[in-house]
């Protein structure tokens, strides 16, 4: 008998690898942070001596869910400009709010706020795009949730920084401040064609090979974006990245939404990965991204949130459910993006485009163990013929009851353990407060 | 001092007419089942003394959600055969599963299933159309559900009838047995134009007119219907249910997902009601339904969730959540359908196809008491800048803690009263495994 740290007993797993592998009445066996193996419940319990053991006998288990694009410390400007397209969302809203308010504290408030909502609807690990990067960083790993860093840059100021090589600078020394915390890793984080010049790109590919990091980039988001693009540079942005030498395995083009079949070719030929936001695409107005095509030609297309300023939620389960309502009605072909892929999509797909496929995005010995547990314990997700099938077309966060970010629990029996979650709701009201300074709960 | 009932205090009050109004800290004085008063806290408490008083000081109330278009006791199918395309789904999966288990005691069961979930998710009224709609009323009214119950017809023979003339004398024979019911009234219920005869249509608008009940029919849910009635019939069904006379304030048009420019003027010309289904209708692959035009036209659009096989969940907030987004992601306008338009369609406009606006769908003296409260306690729903949009992009099912209909109690602090939930998922149970027995949790 092998003395391992956790088991957890559960009425299902869905292991995401193999591909649409259901397992009944399986174990998972953590040690040391990292899943040691996946077996029949019987035998497991043959085998491994647990120092703590969960049984888990109505629940399903599934990899921690990967939200493959946010900016987290916008939960603070939840719904606070709403219905509006997106030009006129961020220069008269969006962008004054963050002018003012924006700074250090704002950003380590409001990724604690996101990390708290993000935990608690089982998403493990996220991939954020925002300003005061070292901020957003503590404020991950005092929640215990993995992230990906960005080291944001643009071609103006902020309250954060004067300009690309003066964001950059102050990435770059987070990163290697941090650069030890495995719960950390990095990506360039160069904020969208229309925000950044070819000399910032080419800066950013040069880093991007340094540190052999992935480029997270909002590319092809709006029709104007890519009219103005071919206004000013003669070229689409997806063609202007190209020129710069931006398409590698380690892009993460964020939206995606415009795109020709020469531009799906493109991607899937450069092995680039797509962060499809659903939710946020509509509300912005943006459009539907061909989901359906660059699945089929092979692009590896993960799911995210976006900030909670444009969805307004930071829940991946939201996001699994429209991305594969959306590829259906959209394509006309019902069978389009199944369950499973829905999962795959919310999970492997974006520890894939974040390079962090080695160890989180499925439930397979080795990787550590960012495992989210659902409770199937509702009439309202009763019968249940397909638990798959449930999770994406029935189940909501709201049925997340446990959480582990590598071995350790964050989320336990619907509670979030080491947050004090009305402390978190006068933090928001503080900010609401300084934002808008009426109408505070 | 005037002795009522009840008294509900609370932080928001949206009362949807007038529209576009938020209340502050005002309170819903309901006596006798009906609305009385809506004012401030203060001056309730001078006027008022009541039996009852519920403060809900951090909570918002709406008119209770109307669900314009269900099968309620398809929620005994949920998540069955997911991923496939109407014909497909309905011909060998749905239909086959039907004939074999569809009975008194199946829609029973269902409803009553359907029933608390609606219920606990703010639903208090629902237009339904299925097969045995006696056993569907009775569980209604065991529920202390407002309910339309459809007088179902179809030219094939169920387990429940034979032919048209069968279905109509049974469902006929139930509204004569419970017309007297408060919270239930009837529609007639023609399935589909591909299902019923124009003599059948014939039959169903007589029957309307005499018993001066709404008329529930799906139609133009997909392109195939069109281009099959066109081939049969001459024209589209649209068409042909004008050419038999069926347009009119009475129509309740459900999906209507494929619509001419001229079809949406002569729906709007006839007074109709759309009852929009925006989760069944991309999950079965049918399309987007033309809302923002509709609506510019002057149709009465509702929203429904369909049955809960092609859905999976009966939750009105995702529809309202989805129809507001699909309606800026389709039309590129992020100002299409904002927050205030999204609600009043799950409410009023519902409320107003069913010809029951005089009694609910708003929170207006001298209506029936159907409230739902949201309590806005959650960090995930923090900060609060707009409590409207919050109940769109941000809050769910899962956020309701209270609901009365008529007045009555029916949850909570979000327990659904004189319920055993724990015997609903056994029941669940017990019916998945006739079903298709195997993998009952």
């Amino acid at each position: 008998m092998k003395t391992i740290d956790l088991l957890i007993e559960a009425r299902w797993i869905v292991p995401v690898e193999p591909a649409g592998v259901v397992l009944d009445n399986h174990a998972v066996a953590v040690d040391r942070g990292r899943i040691v193996a996946l077996l029949p419940q019987s035998e497991a319990l043959a085998t491994f001596a647990p120092r703590e053991r969960r049984r888990l006998d109505r629940h399903v288990l599934i990899p921690g869910l990967v939200n493959a694009h946010t900016h987290a410390a916008m939960s603070l400007l939840r719904g606070l400009a709403d219905d509006l397209p997106l030009r006129e969302w961020l220069e008269n809203h969006i962008w004054p709010a963050e002018g003012k308010h924006v700074s250090a504290q704002f950003v380590h408030d409001g990724t604690r706020l996101a990390a708290a909502e993000m935990l608690r609807g089982g998403v493990t690990c996220f991939n954020d795009m925002y300003y005061f990067p070292k901020a957003a960083a503590t404020a991950a790993l005092e929640a215990g949730i993995r992230a990906a860093i960005g080291i944001v840059a643009l071609d103006f100021p902020t309250p954060y920084a004067a300009d690309a090589d003066d964001y950059l600078d102050k990435g770059l020394a987070v990163r290697d401040a941090m650069r030890d915390e495995s719960l950390l890793s990095f990506c360039l984080a160069p904020h969208a064609p229309y925000t950044v010049s070819d000399r910032s790109f080419a800066s950013v590919l040069t880093l991007a090979e340094q540190i052999d990091a992935p480029i997270h980039v909002h590319i092809h988001e709006t029709r104007h974006e890519t009219e103005e693009s071919l206004r000013v540079h003669g070229v689409r942005p997806l063609a202007r990245l190209h020129r710069l030498g931006l398409l590698s395995p380690g892009l993460i083009a964020v939206h995606a939404v415009h795109l020709t079949s020469e531009e799906i070719a493109l991607l899937a030929a450069h092995g680039c990965s797509v962060a499809h936001c659903p939710t946020s695409n509509l509300k912005l107005a943006s459009g539907i991204a061909p989901v359906t095509e660059m699945l089929a030609a092979g692009v590896n297309v993960a799911l995210g949130t976006d900030g909670a300023a444009s969805n307004n939620r930071l829940d991946m389960f939201q996001e699994m459910r429209l991305a594969a309502l959306l590829a259906k009605g959209i394509s006309g072909i019902a069978e389009a993006l199944p369950a499973h892929q829905a999962l795959r999509m919310a999970t492997l797909n974006g520890a894939k485009a974040l390079g962090l496929d080695a160890n989180t995005g499925s439930l397979v010995p080795g990787k550590a163990a960012d495992i989210c547990a659902l409770e199937f314990d509702s009439f309202s997700l009763a019968p249940c013929f397909d638990p798959v099938s449930h999770l994406v077309y029935v189940a909501g966060r709201e049925h997340v009851s446990d959480v582990w970010v590598d071995g350790r629990t964050r989320v336990e029996s619907r509670r979030l353990l080491d947050v004090d979650e009305s402390e978190l709701i006068k933090l928001a009201a503080l900010w609401q407060n300084k934002i808008c300074p009426r109408d505070v709960m």
